[in-house]
């Protein structure tokens, strides 16, 4: 273990709760905390176990009671980070935790930044880099699949894998140096044809990887989906029709705060995240002008748009200028009120040129099953195997972007000359950047950035 | 300890959060939480000690990871509730959270009512009702003053001073019953004036706590304040400069969440709660009007107003409108821009009807101190020593000048008249009032009410 300081931060969510837990983590942990802390036994911390608590109170320096607690004691490397970790566990609520926590750092601990807790994990060698990143997407996870295959990728599949790609360009690298080093054995041929073989092997399995990308980005990261129409065309009632079985993802619990994530919608385990909008026609009005700004702004953005169609009226101008504006993105057209008579004709659909257009009734409920699938079907090509590697993150997909291209290189090489050795360069280059994902290869500055996306006291 | 089902709950606040802690009550809480456990050494929960931890997998019925956690015991009656509790300490973030709840619900634990964690405690015999209103106080806390009053009531300050009023009272009862038992003794008018001198001391007590009742109100619930004054007058300069040096009470921990709380301002202890207003002069305009009723609606609820007219302009119509609309609450007058030259005279001071007038320069800092120790003087009328009972519960306060009431009626009575057992009707009932704020005398549905109001988890 290597010689840090001793932090500590608030490590649950801040706000009205039963409890809090401050969390202390070092070497001097246990020391700094017995000064503030009277156990009701009268112990000193120093001779408590690992894996064990204690009941008291945290004092000031005047020995008033600051609060009542349970300090619990991990004794590293048994403990997230790998350190001696002290848990303090007192009264939820912002006034009381904060009291705590001042005494903490008066007594020297110095206040974590984020992520700084899974860092130490990863710099004590306890974790590594992609572990550490999937544990800030468990505690983001928006739902069941993305948990899964975060809680996964934190119990190492994805370094595994990884691993296992890196030895192999390790032997292919250490064949074609051994080749290279006794010219005189004529071994070129068959040591590139070898090693084509090998490299062949894994590009196949890092364009398989990289192939899952797309969807385990939108697992990780929500679908961004604006729904665009006229004035009452029904773009409300849509989102009430989306969501009625599958209402905001947590409030199912009762009395849990839904502002977090109430933005979104879970359609079969695929994270939606609907994008309220104000129109998007030309206007003089200054006010109204931002908004269509703002909406123009976030259609940009979005992965999908969903464009609602009165179908009792034909096509407006209102209505084509929007088609006009959405045409170079990914769209799906909902023809609402199948229940009134459809006044759009042929032409009006093939002026369309979407192959995702539904009859549907926001009103009656009609074709909403229909969209539901349509949208996952858009992004997901088959079930998501629970127990397959999905990347879900873009710094990993790029890394093995990367990986990807200098394999193509070395086959490339290997196959047109007979300067094998020059393969080697691209290989290792390959193995480095797939390091970068496990963070074997990875700049400090770069590790630094990672852990700061990071929330406090994780 | 009664016989209670077994519940269980998230008792950490919900949101992003490092960690998060699920509790679990009841006398098969261990046993529950034991089949969806899979420990790292493969040991049951069953064999656990009190007070230890253990670390490995929550699992679902195929035996796949739900999530990786750490599970304490504390076997009762040294618990929380004074039931066999397990906590289970998870990952932060709702997905995670709830993925964890949904296994141990499944086990037959029941999702925990709010505050029913706190009212096992009391039902248990461990704590008091007052000590149990004293934990949502701390968790509620907004200042450091009410989390240290909220803390001393959590650690029975409150029961103590009833007890012994309560006892007192039970020894009044007592000699009068023995005299009238006795009737033949001719004790009456010693018994009656003994009597009086007693109730006269409990009495004197109970106006003292009742006098304390005004200021631990605010303590606990803030004081709310609006600020009122015509456009452009410097109200959110006014609003800067108070939280200059006070800001909203936990932006000094980078990381927390503001919003919960952000309309709080800490002045010497007293949390302010800062109520902002739109205009409140009549108007033809509709969403202008609604926001006028508003801005009335808050005026008429605020415990204080502050208003603000500018001195480098007379009075103006609108200005006298409002003062007309204040002018029978508590309020105090701000002369703004005290840095420019004063164009408000003796004669508009005098209309004023107030003898808080200050001039301030929000600009540059001016009065501000004043104004802040005006706030303070205006409702606290010394230092809150932070050894002695304070009153901050609206329920406590009912009952003792219930029991105030009946205690004056009962000196009446023993004065007056040689009836003194009619007296005794009078003391039961206080010593009954007295028993509602420990939860001795109280109605059950009452008690459920009380509970009711606290958070989830708790």
């Amino acid at each position: 273990m290597k010689d840090f300081d001793t932090i500590g931060a608030i490590s649950t969510s801040i706000g009205e709760g039963g409890l809090a837990v401050i969390r202390v983590s070092g070497d001097k942990a246990r020391e700094f905390i017995d000064k503030i802390f009277k156990a009701k036994n009268g112990k000193s911390l120093m001779d408590m176990k690992s894996y064990t608590m204690r009941y008291g109170h945290i004092i000031d320096e005047d020995g008033n009671h600051v609060d009542e607690v349970i300090v619990s004691f991990m004794k590293g490397p048994r403990s997230f980070t790998a350190e001696d970790t002290i848990e303090i566990n007192c009264h939820g609520g912002v006034v009381a935790t904060k009291r705590v926590l001042e005494q903490v750092i008066k007594q020297g601990v110095r206040l974590a930044e984020p992520g700084e807790f899974t860092k130490r994990a990863f710099l004590n060698g306890r974790i590594d880099l992609s572990q550490a990143e999937a544990v800030i997407d468990i505690i983001n996870a928006k739902t069941d699949l993305s948990m899964k295959s975060a809680l996964m990728q934190s119990e190492g599949i994805i370094s595994k894998e990884i691993g296992s790609l890196r030895e192999s360009l390790i032997s292919t690298i250490a064949h074609i140096e051994a080749t290279v080093d006794y010219p005189e054995d004529d071994l070129e041929e068959v040591t590139a044809e070898m090693g084509i073989k090998d490299l062949e092997v894994v590009k196949a399995e890092l364009k398989r990887l990289i192939d899952t990308a797309e969807e385990g980005k939108i697992l990780r990261e929500g679908l961004s989906t604006v729904i665009v129409g006229k004035p009452n065309v029904g773009k409300s009632s849509l989102l009430n029709a989306l969501t009625r079985e599958n209402r905001a993802i947590v409030t199912d619990i009762p009395g849990t705060t839904r502002d977090v994530i109430e933005e979104y919608i879970n359609i079969s385990g695929v994270p939606i995240k609907i994008v309220d909008t104000a129109g998007i026609r030309e206007t003089e009005d200054v006010v109204e002008k931002i908004g269509v700004e703002r909406s123009r702004e976030k259609i940009k953005e979005a992965d999908l748009i969903i464009l609602i169609l009165d179908s009792s009226r034909g096509l407006s101008e209102e209505d084509k200028e929007i088609i006009n504006h959405i045409s170079d993105k990914k769209y799906m057209v909902l023809l609402n009120k199948s229940d009134l008579n459809s006044k759009i004709n042929k032409d009006d659909l093939a002026s369309l040129n979407s192959k995702n257009i539904f009859r549907i009734s926001a009103k009656t409920g009609e074709g909403i099953d229909d969209v539901r699938n349509a949208i996952k079907e858009l992004f997901f090509k088959g079930e998501i195997a629970s127990n397959n590697v999905i990347i879900t993150n873009t710094r990993h997909k790029e890394s093995l972007f990367r990986a990807y291209e200098s394999i193509v290189s070395a086959i490339d090489i290997l196959k047109n000359t007979f300067a094998i050795d020059l393969a080697s360069i691209d290989i290792r280059n390959a193995w480095t950047f797939l390091g970068e994902i496990t963070g074997d290869s990875l700049e400090e500055n770069i590790i630094d950035k990672i852990f700061k996306d990071f929330c406090l006291g994780k």
